[in-house]
């Protein structure tokens, strides 16, 4: 039928042609009756266009490494399937087994496969007989290896279009090679073996796609080379699990009930995890050089991530739409570092190595087999979640899943026994993606009773029988809505279909790609010399390798049971606070190992703001920059429940000349170790003005006076509660240089001052201002000290030498804070 | 002995008297060598007074209302329990039971109570009988009830210590009579029953203790009168319960290991809980007038509370210590609102009610007899974490509780059914204060085994014995590491007890007392004519009364089976947002019912912060002070969790001339009702500087202007991505006033205006300034603006007149929003 209408079509365009190279056919136009004609003319012209589109179409399929494993295994079925799902419709297949094999080698080696093909269970033997001679019959290996044998793949390819009398549709390389591979082929496809105009061109990547950022761009960038982005393909199997595929659709058919459920509000944590029980015994040449990090979370475990963690689209069919929301979602994702991840490595493995790798009896893999990783997400939708990633080898059970568990936030007044699963909001809520395997054997989806009945598309998944006695996360099967898929189907059928259908949302982008490495290279930058805990394997693991987070930091639950590489010898315990010497310069002196040390100067900077609180109503603290008063901030941040900080108001003692962003800025360490963990008004927060109308700290600006008026409007007496300092190795302190011509005296309650270090330019408050103080806390830490602290401990009160030496309040009290290492050396 | 000491210091002075009376003694002292004669005599007198004060104390107790109910169940035991611990030590005593009954009839009664006195386990019948009969002889009936009764009290006691030798060490009056009897009993003692210099009184009081914040005032001011506020115990009977008793001594003994878990970071919630199986039948007339929040929440559930809150006392052995953290975790409760409680009454209630006190039948009560109450605490301890509050009568089971709930903050690669429950940090870790009954019959302390084995005192408290097949709180008991007291005491026996030792951190003082009220008072007004939901009673509440929170707020899990008083009939539902007439003012106009029109404006705003980010890096954001913007604050706040607060600067449109932290500036509104919720850096945030060298909005000041520089250095082109709006009533916009003389036109970009209402003195972006902005949306709701909404789209460009009409950005867009009030009426 289509057929006979494209012929209409062409005979129509004919007589058009033959009209238009006829002169005067043109001048029947002017006659107005003409117009009506040509009307219709024209209407059937378009028609005849909008036919011509549907001209059966021919796809071609190349699987490059139609001999190896994968194709056996996987690729193979899923062309077949591609070829049951599609062929009845508007398409034409040819199927090309390629391989560097010899043609005979390879033929055999196809038809082998081609035989083992199986049917969907529902297809009758006889019918499955039929379909996989048809598929066979379509089906060819071909020996693929100069740039030769491309263009005579071309040519093949345009031969059987045309002969067919179909349109050339597109072209799918499937790349199932080793990456070294990639580049000779792309460059002969790409020169040789694109189709014609009005065809699309898809090739099929297989990971690795790089080892880390650096190697996936030049892979990516070699690859853009010969191919558009549109035309990349790079798989991720995950991504075809049917569980996983399943994620986006069931948040977007369950919106309404998930729409007040899905955020740091109702969810717990998120769990998304893949253990294996096998070892990488014989695979060690590949693993050494990748461990379960690149092996299974950089990509895996972070595309199921993106796809839970996204703002769900307006239109989840929209492959772009889908793809930006992921993208953004990868944005999101908090930087990593050494304490976010626990690793671990079963005991046998460095000796599989040395085994397969003819490596020393003395060498030792730090190749982690066993990963657990802390996510987190930077965006109000989930800040504070856990995000739970773990993968190893050689654990005690085969799973994959996805797990979301939401808080309990209801009371249950009945007695727990009587509790009942469809009722009880006490009882556990989550939901759960069953990736597969584990107790269930399959691909599942399961919602707690007591959340919603979750609608899922019935001609894909349907509900799973009872079970009894199965227990899973903690409850029986029964407490939930349980799904599986009508009929299982293998993640690379899924692709296979998806990439004929264009789906590239299913598939890794260059984009993505190189934001998940740029999330993860840093991790594993840093961590390339941990060592691994050792762990015997199966059950046997026991709690050893449980892990356990406190904000964003990742620990064993268990101690190590025996350290493997010993440290330099125990370090020297901090036991107890002691003063060791009561005075320094005629002034207190508190002097303990640095964590004591900080702790005790919180407790006494706190003891002072409730003093001046109640006595005063407010505390006016002044703080330092640089590096020591760092943990102090981190110390009063996250362990002083009492402090009365809605009271407190915060100065700076001193500022580089630097936009108050700017990561140099004293005011941006205050804002990121202390004000953002804390609750002070915004009004009690004062930075110094050292950027206002024009350049930073212009004179002109008066920000220096600003500042001084500001604290002569808020501080009684100008006179702060405290002064928090620091000491410089060249005995500066604040924004006080030795030598500086303003701030050691005269009126001036804040200066502007010059550093002999970059940035050059500061503003200070002053020596007269500073001995105003009620208490002043002089904290001095580290080995770098010792000299100045010997030696101011010898000088008089010399503040053009040594500005320290000027700080002496006039009726307020003066403490020095000194570490060991900065007061013996 | 100690009176043999007595007699020597007695002639002592003696001697010394008669030398001093003797004229020319006291010139023996200019003799040098007499200076070493008085030295031995001072030093003898100084020995004599300490010998003097060891004189043996005696300490008469004077049981009011010892006929009663309390005082025959507990209160004699308790006296009897007192006289076994203390008398063999320093202290003589002597009890007097008094009431109104006649002689005769009291004489009775106590002979009666004090025969069924019962001595501890480990005493031996024959010695019990033995110690019976020596308390049966210290005690005695007394009808007590005109002053002259109090005088004769006293005088009897007075002589009875003479007549012993003894030294009176101090009284104590327990009150166990009715509230109404305490003013006349309070003046008698106070008038005629005081113990002389030297000795203490002590007056125990029992709840209740005032029915709200004003009588409970009233209350302690009367009493104030007579006594003063140590002299005064008033007893919450749980604090003398052994488990209670024991909170403050368990988080003592176990600091180290609690430090790191006592506080939001580790607790995910605390339930404290009382659940009753009885009902209130007999007892109406006391129930009625009180309900379960009076009864049991206000007082024994927040004493609780504040025992597991409170930071935790250096020394807790000090009482004034304990009390004052106590009133700290007082001040530290967050307001509760109507929100905050749910609300039941079992069925039969009414009838009861009805049938007790011969209500008609139409008659219906509305005293709750369930409560479930969320509180949270407002320091830093405590921020977010759930306390639960929760007793009813009529429920499933009889059981006392406080149960700290840790989160768990673990993820266990062992598959679950393998967790050990020392090891597993997955399992649930609890430490539960077990007050009594329920399942386990006895008070205990119970401490999951994956959290610390706790340290107790083992003199008072056991290892519980193992209970097989006993689940507590979800968990089998051999889960726990469990403590029983060696010997079960009632807690008016601990009670007593901590009277005689002058243990004033048991009891409730005034200020606690007030504090407590004032906590609980607005609550009760605000549910004071909610109708709570009804409930069958016993294990057939089903999941009825189990409730839930979200924030703040608390509601029932189940949706109510039945409406008992419906409501004034369905008010009209929001349906799906509509645009209703496209334009106003040749703009387009978007218009609502205020919810909807508030999420649209939200979503625009959100997608306007977007593009911005995207194009610019930075979204420019001006925003109207006044109260419709508050919603609009609430729903960004809350609802939007991609927009990108990071790159988002804010800016105020207007400010009213006071300071930023006055509830009446814009400023502290968007504080309020948004910056506290979002996460903008510091230097994102522009309040208007109507504050600063000088008075308010100076104009020697320039605030005006350096506004207006601050948003030229940083705003490219002074071009806002969106300004705010709002019209007021009389066609005001931003603070531009009818007829205002600066800001309508011009170059100025931020002006000083006047306001016809208080505070007068406003500043304010100009017209020209918010016509150069990308977007303008002006809001506009309420059925006040309905006039002026009329009126504005009728008029031209008028700004003088009315100054919204002049908002007509330049080359950016204009939008109205107005919701179907304000455009409708």
């Amino acid at each position: 039928m289509k057929l006979t209408l494209n012929e209409r079509y062409k005979r129509f365009m004919a007589v058009l042609a033959v009209g238009l190279s006829r002169p005067g056919f043109l001048a029947h136009f002017r006659h107005p009756g003409c117009w009506k004609m040509l009307t219709v003319a024209m209407c059937m012209a378009l028609l005849g266009c909008l036919q011509a589109q549907e001209l059966r179409g021919h796809v071609s399929v190349i699987l490059l490494g139609a001999t190896g494993d994968l194709a056996r295994k996987y690729l193979w079925q899923g062309l077949f399937q591609l070829y049951l799902d599609e062929a009845g419709k508007d398409y034409s297949f040819s199927f090309h087994g390629a391989a560097l094999t010899s043609t005979k080698q390879g033929q055999a080696f196809v038809a082998k496969v081609l035989e083992s093909l199986s049917c969907p269970e529902d297809v009758a033997p006889d019918r499955c007989a039929e379909l996989k001679g048809q598929f066979q019959r379509l089906s060819a290996y071909r020996h693929l290896a100069t740039s030769e044998d491309y263009v005579a793949l071309s040519k093949d390819i345009e031969a059987q279009v045309q002969h067919g009398g179909l349109r050339e549709a597109g072209r799918i390389f499937y790349f199932s090679v080793p990456p070294f591979a990639y580049a000779d082929i792309a460059r002969n496809i790409n020169s040789s073996c694109r189709p014609g105009p009005g065809a699309w061109l898809r090739v099929v990547l297989e990971k690795p796609f790089g080892h880390d950022h650096l190697s996936a761009q030049q892979l990516a960038t070699e690859l853009g080379g010969f191919f558009r982005e549109e035309e990349m393909y790079r798989v991720d199997h995950y991504l075809g699990k049917q569980a996983v595929a399943q994620i986006l659709p069931f948040r977007d058919q369950n919106r309404k009930a998930l729409d007040g459920l899905w955020s740091r509000h109702h969810v717990e944590r998120v769990e998304i995890i893949m253990k294996e029980t096998v070892d990488a015994e014989g695979r060690t040449s590949f693993y050494e050089e990748y461990g379960v990090i690149r092996d299974v979370l950089q990509n895996h475990l972070t595309e199921v991530l993106t796809l839970v963690a996204m703002e769900l689209p307006h239109n989840i069919s929209s492959s772009e739409s889908v793809l930006q929301h992921k993208l953004r979602a990868f944005r999101a994702l908090r930087g990593l570092q050494k304490g976010s991840a626990v690793l671990g490595q079963y005991q046998a493995y460095s000796e599989q190595v040395r085994r397969e790798q003819q490596r020393p009896d003395s060498f030792r893999s730090l190749t982690p087999t066993f990963a657990g990783v802390l996510v987190h997400m930077d965006n109000l939708r989930w800040e504070g979640v856990p995000f739970i990633l773990m993968s190893g080898k050689a654990l005690d059970e085969r799973v994959g899943y996805v797990r979301i568990l939401f808080r309990n936030q209801a009371y249950c007044v009945l007695s727990d026994e009587r509790w009942v699963a469809d009722q009880s909001q006490c009882l556990p809520r989550q939901i759960v993606f069953y990736i597969g395997h584990g107790e269930l054997g399959s691909p599942a989806v399961l919602v707690s009773r007591n959340l919603f009945r979750p609608s899922l598309p019935s001609e894909s998944w349907k509900e799973l029988g009872a079970r009894p006695g199965l227990r899973l996360f903690g409850r029986p099967l029964s407490d939930f809505y349980a799904y599986r898929p009508v009929r299982e189907q293998d993640a690379y059928s899924v692709l296979i279909s998806r990439i004929f259908h264009g789906r590239k949302d299913s598939f890794v982008t260059t984009e993505h790609l190189l934001a998940s490495w740029g999330f993860w290279t840093p991790l594993l930058d840093s961590l390339a010399h941990e060592v691994p805990r050792l762990y015997p394997g199966g059950a046997e693991n026991g709690h050893l390798l449980d892990f356990e987070f406190g904000g964003a930091q990742l620990c064993f639950s268990q101690q190590q049971p025996e350290q493997l590489v010993p440290g330099p010898g125990p370090a020297p315990m901090p036991s107890g606070f002691q003063v060791l010497k009561a005075k320094y310069r005629e002034s207190p002196l508190i002097s303990a190992w640095p964590e004591e040390l900080i702790a005790k100067l919180a407790d006494d900077i706190e003891a002072t703001a409730v003093r001046a609180v109640r006595r005063f109503g407010t505390f006016h603290l002044a703080l330092s920059g640089g590096s020591s008063p760092v943990p102090l901030f981190q110390q009063l941040a996250t362990r002083h429940y009492g402090f009365p900080w809605a009271h407190t108001h915060l100065w700076l003692v001193d500022e580089r000349c630097v936009p108050l962003w700017d990561p140099e800025s004293n005011f941006q360490h205050l804002q990121t170790h202390l004000l953002q963990h804390i609750r002070v008004p915004y009004y009690n927060i004062h930075p110094m003005p050292v950027h206002l109308h024009q350049r930073l700290c212009a004179e002109e600006d008066q920000g220096a006076q600003t500042y001084a008026s500001e604290i002569s409007a808020l501080v009684a007496n100008s006179s702060f509660d405290l002064v928090l300092l620091g000491m410089g190795a060249d005995g500066h302190t604040a924004s006080l240089f030795p030598q500086s011509p303003s701030g050691l005296d005269g009126e001036q309650l804040v200066v502007l001052t010059e550093s002999p270090s970059r940035p050059f330019q500061r503003m200070s408050l002053s020596l007269p201002l500073i001995n105003r103080a009620r208490k002043v806390a002089v904290l001095v830490m580290g080995r770098v000290k010792r000299e100045i602290t010997m030696l101011v401990s010898r000088v008089g009160h010399e503040p053009k030498k040594w500005p320290i030496s000027g700080v002496l309040p006039s009726s307020g009290q003066l403490v020095w804070y000194m570490d060991y290492e900065a007061f013996l050396g």
